[in-house]
């Protein structure tokens, strides 16, 4: 397998997690800032023209972070970060799309359309009049996901999973674009930096 | 189990997915209109106010549709509408997420920022001026969508899949808040009949 990896938060949810499963793979940069992956020979291997993408051994190109890490978890026989048993694969699963439609999108397009804009104007179709409210929404997501928190380690109880670390990739790729932790939430500001002190975090 | 059930996009893909695998589950009406998913009782079950929600027969509660459909097709031994093998199961996890997230994220919140904002002011932070551009964006990803269908039965080439439902019921949806499925797109109208002549497409 080849991993066709880059800057951005993205990728760093899959090599956080590759991490995390304790297994390497090849990789293969490819220059995000330039706009490579949205040129003819990545779009070749995502149609979606995005970061992260791997390649299967049968030269079969698999993208979406959660379908990859989902698919390497599988592969690595199942394991807590996905889900042990079939309960803890669907609540992991079900945190995760949370995270990922209440939280990283509306955070990630509140960003796109705003500081990013000139990286994406060429690239997506943008909604500049939006980028404010998505901000808000982000933080007032982060803020109901506080209150679920309260009394667990991690999202998924005493798991680290897939959730987590999508959500601390996302909270990092915020810090830096303008939308920092909002120290407030306190179960947050723990779980983040729980992630924070673990060797995978850097990769 | 026990399937809480309304009107709406969402619950009709878990109830169609039901019976594309051949099962059936017990389902409890929730009041959609009048907001019932939005009380304590139902925010017990899911924290996010949303419909469905499977409770699991050790009285936990799953949400999310993706989660729950994932669940109760590797309940029922895994099949080829989530995927019989894990290259299967990868592939249609990476269509369902890009359909869900180019696709149903803005022609879902399209409507809830205009068609619906009446329903939804006082549940959700909405952002009005931004419902045209949501509304081309998922025009726009539909057409690409379109390309990507090209000399393909459904979405996961030869299988019907989560995907091709999912697909379905949010293009059904769209067709009655405004947003018809353009005839343009010759391999969308061709899988949406497809589709449309299941009878579990009634469910």
């Amino acid at each position: 397998m080849k991993l066709y990896d880059s800057i951005g938060p993205n990728p760093h949810v899959v090599r956080m997690f590759l991490a995390e499963l304790g297994i390497e793979i090849e990789k293969v940069e490819v220059d995000l800032m330039g706009g490579e992956n949205r040129q003819e020979q990545h779009l070749n291997r995502n149609p979606s023209g995005q970061m992260p993408t791997l390649e299967l051994d049968d030269g079969s190109f698999l993208a979406e972070i959660t379908a990859i890490c989902e698919y390497l978890d599988e592969m690595n026989g199942h394991t807590s970060l996905i889900g042990k048993t079939a309960e803890e694969r669907a609540e992991t699963k079900m945190w995760v799309r949370r995270i990922d439609l209440q939280i990283i999108e509306p955070l990630t397009n509140g960003f796109r359309y705003s500081e990013g804009y000139d990286l994406f104007k060429d690239r997506l179709h943008l909604i500049p009049q939006a980028a404010d409210d998505l901000k808000e929404i982000a933080q007032e997501r982060l803020q109901w996901l506080d209150g679920q928190l309260e009394g667990k380690e991690y999202v998924c109880g005493d798991r680290l999973t897939l959730a987590d670390i999508m959500l601390y990739c996302f909270l990092n790729f915020g810090t830096t674009v303008g939308q920092p932790i909002d120290q407030k939430n306190k179960n947050i500001v723990s779980l983040h930096s729980k992630l924070d002190s673990l060797d995978s975090a850097s990769a």
